[in-house]
């Protein structure tokens, strides 16, 4: 790649230390050359080769994910006319003040407003009404990726809140009765439970309160994680849409009876805040660590030239980087003309999973020094072993990273009836305690213990709390509460 | 795929019939299910999954070649502050009819007023500005694959003038000498040549006239390919950008003498229109015939079933399809409950280059008929033969899809130095002929032989002509002149 930033070193700030987590986040896209900040419009930014690789990774992987089951894949336009977008009264009301307006074509005002679709049911579902004529074209099942705009009056931040979101992996879907609409929800929640595990990305899902689900929506699961500051971030949804969408935009079917009916609807979305929450949750004081199925490269070969041995050395390097990609490992070796040092700290940085150190001793000895990017560990393999020790380790990697980030994950999960405990707490992690479920206990919770709610599991499960701190009538549900992003 | 318009058939409408052509066009992108036009914006079409397949795979060919050339991709902002869009004064002069501008987020007016790219030199060269510091940062070859937008007034027709251009492919590069510039261009026509041939498509490369160049520009190379109503369709252009832009934008680099100098720069870039001319160039009465690299199924598998052997059918349907799968060929089995006859008009009317036929006497013979799409005809072969036919068959017709319309095309490019001859044959195809060189004459061409002067042969050649059919002076040119799209 391009060294398109230079080689700038992170400052070495201790890891973990919250107050600098937004310090460390924004120095690591910066310096692994994931996005540039400096594009002249807040909230806007530019990928970089290494971050676009890293997210066309993680892309291919869900999109993979979603054809396998049965989602077929569209291109909507970008702009949504005015009236189409207020048709859905609860819809354009959770939006309005988010929405870009596109007025003018050329010089000339346009006859009517387009919006920069803040997310596309409202482009899909008049063509839905089109689409769908009978039972036999349902399940209708469709996505699309796509980037989506928002006019956010909070702090922005790349990956996390930005104004225009690159990478809306959004799937849309139609059925003909409630329960298949519902069999879709938990279809939705395994395909982002088992995307999410395999980036080592842990999560709850919660079913969000009334007052924060989806606006137009029967109800909302979520997926949160935690970030190393003690917040959540949102980085799934899955909403069951009812027939509320299909009344508003007509789309029926003809029963086998020949009946006209409103379909069921869902609609699921993932954004680049899957690969914001990747790089906080499992980078370091060195940079970046990645998941090895979406590293750019999975093993960085670093030769230690030394005068008399070097072309030896080199062409040694040159056969482990063939018996390696015969293997399908994606593999570079660093020729540079830079110290081993240099290129260590750089690989390390780019968070490339595994490194091998080939010099003037491992040539003798026909060994090679494997490096692990998660441990920071060396271990000295026998040449021939490499084939098959890298791929084991990859694989290794893979599991001691969603381990790693699980446990870590679950020590930030506090379960509490107390009110003073659950103050405290909010901040430090996500907060579980009884709910009455009433909508004003639940804003109450908000104000009082400095958090919002989350929600409550999903699948839904009995509470072990007995009572609602806030009311102390009996605890219905177990509440989520979080400081959130 | 799902079936989402149905079964639509093509109108058994004769083939070559130029008047027919455009109804013809919009039919098959309607009935193959590549684009749906009934989105309700003008000139903004939804991909259908079949169509997006396509779109794919012709997107993952060039990414490949451009990858493979040492361009590294990003992904640049949709909207450009309009300080910045109208800072080179040619450029937005060339532009300012088309742009559409946001003016508003939420209910707000905005600060500033922010453009939908119509195209992203004003968005990428300010950050190249902050990227290139030294030689060593040269040559800098990026590309992005994103939507731009135009405001058309002209008549809007999917993939080919649309007012949301839904994946274009801008290159943009940045060298320290005007040599390596023009290198450049020279890489850019050569990867765009195998580009177009590998799909079939037949091509001139011009430059096109100062009066037509990419505003900005000191010049520009275009692709042009022959539509069936004998008019050009522009199908990839290269420009070189001189210093022009560079200085605009300071975008500057240190020598290795220590001096500050401008880079050079080159941009490139092809859109929808590609798969567009393929559609047109390869289709026939029946609808699609897509060139075997693109075509998301390479061969349908037609199981003809009969009574008594019906499961013997589709069991050596599964085995042919294993075997094909081996081979790396995309293959699906059609096993749907509905007449041979209606699947073999749907797959040919979608394209798909090959069909097996397997029925009861060709299991008993163990043999396997296979139809070609491009030829309309049927072969049969030894059940064992097809793992090394089927692909030889797939290269043939993608030699013999480009070659037949290669032949068509030399045949829609005249030569004359006559005006009345070039008068009467623009329209029916290229006329190539003599040229001064002064504008006054080649707007006067434009005028007088009802055409649009493409420009002269890319890479320069000496002209046969003898004399400007304008004003009768010595022809330092050859130029070329047609109707365009």
């Amino acid at each position: 790649m391009h060294a398109f930033l230079g080689n700038a070193q992170l400052p070495s700030t201790p890891r973990g230390d919250r107050l600098e987590f937004s310090e460390w986040y924004a120095e690591v896209l910066r310096s692994a050359e994931i996005m540039d900040v400096r594009y002249p419009v807040k909230g806007m930014y530019v990928w970089l080769p290494y971050g676009f690789e890293i997210r066309q990774r993680v892309v291919e992987k869900l999109r993979r994910k979603l054809r396998e089951t049965g989602h077929e894949e569209v291109l909507f336009p970008t702009l949504i006319p005015e009236t189409q977008l207020k048709k859905e009264s609860e819809h354009i009301a959770g939006f309005e003040d988010e929405v870009y307006w596109v007025t003018h074509g050329g010089l000339k005002e346009l006859d009517e407003k387009l919006a920069l679709r803040p997310t596309s049911e409202t482009a899909i579902y008049p063509m839905f009404a089109l689409w769908i004529r009978s039972h036999a074209d349902l399940p209708l099942k469709i996505f699309q990726i796509v980037n989506t705009f928002r006019y956010e009056t909070k702090h922005t931040r790349p990956l996390i809140r930005m104004r225009e979101i690159t990478t809306f992996k959004e799937a849309h879907t139609a059925h003909a009765t409630e329960e298949e609409a519902e069999e879709q929800v938990k279809e939705a929640v395994e395909i982002y439970s088992s995307f999410f595990d395999e980036l080592g990305i842990p999560y709850i899902a919660s079913v969000r309160p009334e007052w924060d689900k989806f606006p137009g929506a029967e109800y909302t699961v979520a997926f949160d994680t935690l970030m190393p500051d003690g917040r959540t971030l949102q980085i799934g949804t899955v909403h069951m849409l009812g027939q509320n969408f299909a009344r508003t935009f007509e789309v029926t079917y003809e029963t086998e009876e020949g009946d006209q009916e409103y379909v069921y609807m869902t609609c699921y979305g993932i954004s680049d805040r899957v690969v914001a929450s990747m790089i906080a949750i499992h980078g370091d004081e060195r940079g970046l660590v990645l998941p090895p199925d979406v590293a750019p490269y999975q093993v960085v070969m670093v030769p230690i030239l030394k005068k008399g041995v070097r072309r030896k050395i080199l062409e040694r390097a040159a056969e482990v980087e063939e018996m390696l990609r015969e293997e399908g490992v994606r593999v570079k070796v660093d020729d540079r003309d830079m110290s081993p040092g240099r290129k260590f700290h750089y690989w390390e940085l780019k968070g490339v999973p595994l490194r091998i150190e080939l010099g003037a001793r491992e040539l003798e000895e026909g060994t090679a020094v494997v490096f692990r990017r998660d441990e920071l560990e060396r271990e000295t393999y026998a040449f021939e072993e490499l084939p098959d020790v890298v791929p084991e380790l990859l694989e290794d990697i893979a599991m001691e990273l969603r381990k790693r980030a699980r446990e870590k994950f679950e020590k930030g999960i506090f379960r509490t009836d107390s009110p003073e405990e659950a103050r405290r707490l909010v901040g430090e992690g996500i907060v579980e305690t009884g709910w009455c479920g009433s909508e004003r206990c639940g804003v109450r919770m908000e104000e009082e213990f400095g958090g919002d709610v989350l929600g409550t599991p999903y699948p839904e499960e009995d509470t072990e709390f007995e009572r609602c701190p806030i009311c102390g009538e009996t605890a219905e549900y177990t509440v989520r509460i979080a400081k959130t992003y």
